[in-house]
């Protein structure tokens, strides 16, 4: 076969020293809680492997299994609790918009995921700092950075390493002349992840279970950002011309039809379930068939960078009283 | 029959003048926005009645349908606009999670149907004001106050004037010993209810499709705000000793069973569908068959309580700079 297979750890791997090395220089343990308010021993299994991540790299990491009547109150109870620095939440809890409710009341100086409205609005509008307006009036450089949602930015991290990114570009267009498939279009991952691509240049079609839509710049991504509309086309028909096709679809049953993918693709899965049918390697040029270790690294880089944004902020109050 | 049917329209026109002579006593006459970003000729049907309402208060009402993809753009421009007061959206737009993106897009100043994430939470948690941190720190009374949702705050004023909420028992706890039953728990309408009826001092079965909720603050009303478990109790059960039966189901197929209904219980209907059969009549000692009349004269208030919150938002900024 001509094709290979990259695995998320890989890639993980070039992480771990910077985040380690990050981890170091504080002058305490950074603090990451993680929520579980539903009895799926998947998502305990998962949680716990979180847990196991974060300690080898430096990290102190507390499970908090709560009855999910009582969740948002543990939510709130860390939000104002100066010893946690970051706070994820293992959903599904009430597989409802209950859960949306329940994301929002994460601190946005705590959120890893980067999943509050503000983060998500400024990823669309491709807006990189929370004090952009302060900074202007005082005359000074913004200092609070805005997160980006992990999931996303992991696949985004992971068509950098596999050159999908070309480096010869402008940084900003450096997906120009790429077309890409996404099977899935949640708020969570699928949305922000097509339009993080369409705006660094690619012809973007996201598929979910109602229609296609395009999310592009434009002929010759004239536009700063960008757009977005609804397509009749095909699956077949998009896939066809595909560079790189990614999966998303929470389902044992789903394999994306190998015979529509392009010879010499990228395909890469980012469900639990193995999207893709073994046969995908007879067709693509690099296949990823999950993405979890790159997902995690990109939760502790946030969590990071939220610590820089908490003493960037506790230093402006002190500078100020 | 001996009992009564109670239209919305009566209970509206006790809001008109209230609301009409605090138009009037403003420097200028208050602008709405409403967005309409999809083709449902109910919706515009809808959207032109809420126009008429407001014009005939003294309002100035502004109907702008847009296509679904410029949306965003659209209600962003219209958060800077300095002429708008008030921004409603006709959902369901994209009918997904997109949805509750583009609903948290809104300016929270503006936000008239009181859906932004800060107000519902403040609801839940039974907080008034948007500014009662800063108003401790400088030794004042808060004054930005705190927008309810439109819906649910309707049904809490149709209860007052029903005399469901009794007078005699301290502000806060007039619905003590009332069991409600909720059929709905959308996070836009039952479950903001079912907890707003619970603050004050009622018994609440929350139902939906998958289970039911109860929602109190406990025996002899001892918790300061509600809490909400799982039970298994039955409709029927639930309806049995209900003072109180409210229906939300979106469907034209869905009708309350009203052999539930206690003799001489209360039934208000907030769906565009009839819930309860007709027959209802002759079980409930008062029905209210609509609410929508109720809902727009508390959209007006809400646009009137943003306003003065825009005008104690300016003087602020004046008085610092």
């Amino acid at each position: 076969m001509s094709g290979r297979t990259i695995l998320a750890s890989t890639i993980a791997k070039l992480y771990t020293e910077e985040i380690t090395a990050k981890v170091k220089q504080l002058q305490k343990v950074p603090k990451l809680v993680g929520f579980l308010g539903n009895d799926d021993p998947a998502a305990k299994m998962y949680a716990k492997w979180t847990g196991k991540t974060c300690e080898s790299l430096g990290f102190h990491y507390e499970l908090r299994e709560v009855e999910k009547e009582d969740l948002e109150e543990a939510i709130i109870g860390a939000n104002k609790d100066a010893a946690v620095n970051g706070i994820m939440v293992y959903f599904p809890v009430f597989n409802n918009g209950q859960d949306q409710y329940l994301q929002q009341v994460v601190s946005r100086n705590k959120d890893v995921e980067g999943l509050n409205h503000k983060y998500i609005q400024n990823m669309y509008h491709n807006v990189r700092y929370l004090d952009i307006e302060e900074a202007k009036a005082a005359g000074t450089e913004p200092q609070i950075k805005s997160i980006l949602p992990c999931t996303p930015l992991a696949i985004v991290k992971i068509l950098e390493y596999l050159k999908v990114y070309n480096s010869l570009l402008p940084y900003g267009n450096r997906l120009y002349g790429k077309n890409v498939v996404i099977v899935n279009r949640s708020e969570v991952v699928g949305r922000p992840l097509a339009a993080l691509l369409a705006n660094d240049g690619a012809t973007v079609y996201s598929v979910d279970i109602k229609n296609t839509q395009i999310f592009t710049r434009g002929e010759g991504i004239k536009m700063t950002r960008h757009h977005s509309v609804d397509t009749d086309i095909s699956l077949e028909e998009a896939a066809k011309n595909a560079d790189v096709i990614i999966t998303g679809v929470p389902s044992a049953n789903y394999k994306f039809p190998t015979e529509y993918v392009k010879s010499g693709a990228v395909c890469i899965n980012f469900s639990s379930e193995k999207n893709f049918d073994p046969s995908v390697k007879e067709k693509a040029s690099l296949y990823v068939p999950s993405i979890g270790k790159v997902t995690i690294m990109m939760l502790l880089r946030n969590l990071l960078r939220l610590i820089d944004n908490q003493i960037n902020i506790e230093e402006k109050k002190n500078a100020t009283s």
